[in-house]
């Protein structure tokens, strides 16, 4: 069987997640029944992860094995002309055999999105989260840098979730500004359930005063839930891109 | 009286224009209501003009008479805590009594966007003309020179429609081009009805190589509908500003 290896961009807003779900809208059983549709088989969709609901995806990559004989460019096209318009097929790829969208994933970079301007947004209020309340982009951009390299992340992951180990390594973790809009992008090589919406919640707190950038230091090394931020709403968050070696 | 200028976002998709009419959601008639309720009047708000179904606005202005004693920095408070969260008040201003949004408005600046890209986009399709097709940036910069000045536009007008004078000045029109984006934004004294969907189908036919930069001054002078290009959807074009003496 070929293996088709699908990069896709999604509009969050509008599914109840990734993940597939009875009787509720989401991505991953979208995207399968029109594949099925289009290849006639049965498909098995392998996200690299789950997205949230309200979350957005630039780069959410998925893969799938098919007979299908249909040249491997034809996919977007037929994808995208029958699925709703908030998913859109950027890219397909064939790739070996055993590649793996969840397991083989190396980085992952998220983007969180606070518009901290005085008065919201009309046009750009389902991609934003608006917090109207003056942030310290400065202070925040020194507390982003102590987030960097590895470290056991069990305060920034939403309680009563079970991963065998919360250890996990940020790459990068930068603060942009731009039109009064406050942008956290984190790559790291995985990231624990809810973490980039509490990282971004705890970054928040910075900004306000609240917790001072060489704080986020205790705070990781506690692993107390309570003394990070609150988790920031999905709709200001977006998965950026996957990649893998 | 008091006499109020607002400067008014919208998000265009979620109505069927800025003017009041029966039984259809529109942008005038939703503002009216929340205003009315707040001063316990009868509202009636004056828009710089109109813009058609689908059209956003960053920066619309409109203008009320009150005899409110409400604090002018509270309006925007006010109404946006009351209204459809795709309609957002970012400015309130008290001004002199003869003010009115319409006969007193200098310039106007719209933007047009093309998404040029290889696929369309899930995230922003509300917002952007998707037309996947490579245009020219460079000719369609050349050509966006020749609309500069005072030209009769009736050329570029919705046929049927009837303005005593089809003559307009535009003082700048410039094209940006932004991550597979082509922005083209006109400033001018005025613009007729379609009028800058027009231009941008105009230029899109330039950017395309069927019409020549130099021949736009040609289409002005014939002054013929059909010589012009198609009239681009609503949901590329936003009233960016609306400025006064």
């Amino acid at each position: 069987m070929r293996n088709i290896k699908l990069t896709i961009e999604y509009d969050g807003k509008d599914f109840n997640g990734w993940q597939k779900q009875p009787n509720k809208l989401n991505i991953q059983g979208e995207l399968e029944k029109v594949i099925g549709e289009i290849t006639g088989e049965e498909i098995d969709l392998i996200g690299s992860g789950r997205t949230d609901a309200g979350v957005h995806a630039l780069g959410q990559v998925a893969n799938f094995k098919t007979n299908s004989t249909m040249p491997v460019e034809k996919f977007p096209i037929a994808i995208n002309s029958k699925i709703k318009k908030s998913i859109v097929i950027k890219k397909a790829e064939e790739v070996e055999d055993d590649f793996h969208s969840r397991y083989h994933c190396k980085r992952k970079t998220y983007r969180y999105i606070i518009d901290n301007n005085e008065t919201p947004s009309a046009i750009y209020r389902h991609l934003l989260y608006y917090f109207p309340q003056k942030l310290d982009v400065e202070d925040m951009t020194k507390a982003a840098k102590y987030f960097e390299g590895e470290h056991d992340f069990k305060a920034f992951k939403a309680s009563g979730t079970s991963s065998k180990s919360s250890v996990r390594t940020i790459y990068e973790a930068n603060i942009f500004e731009e039109n009064g809009r406050i942008i956290i992008e984190l790559t790291g090589n995985g990231f624990l359930y809810n973490m980039v919406r509490i990282i971004a919640g705890t970054l928040l707190e910075v900004g306000l005063g609240k917790i001072k950038p060489e704080e986020i230091l205790d705070i990781i090394k506690e692993g107390k839930r309570e003394k990070a931020g609150k988790t920031l709403p999905p709709q200001g968050l977006y998965l950026v891109k996957v990649e893998y070696e």
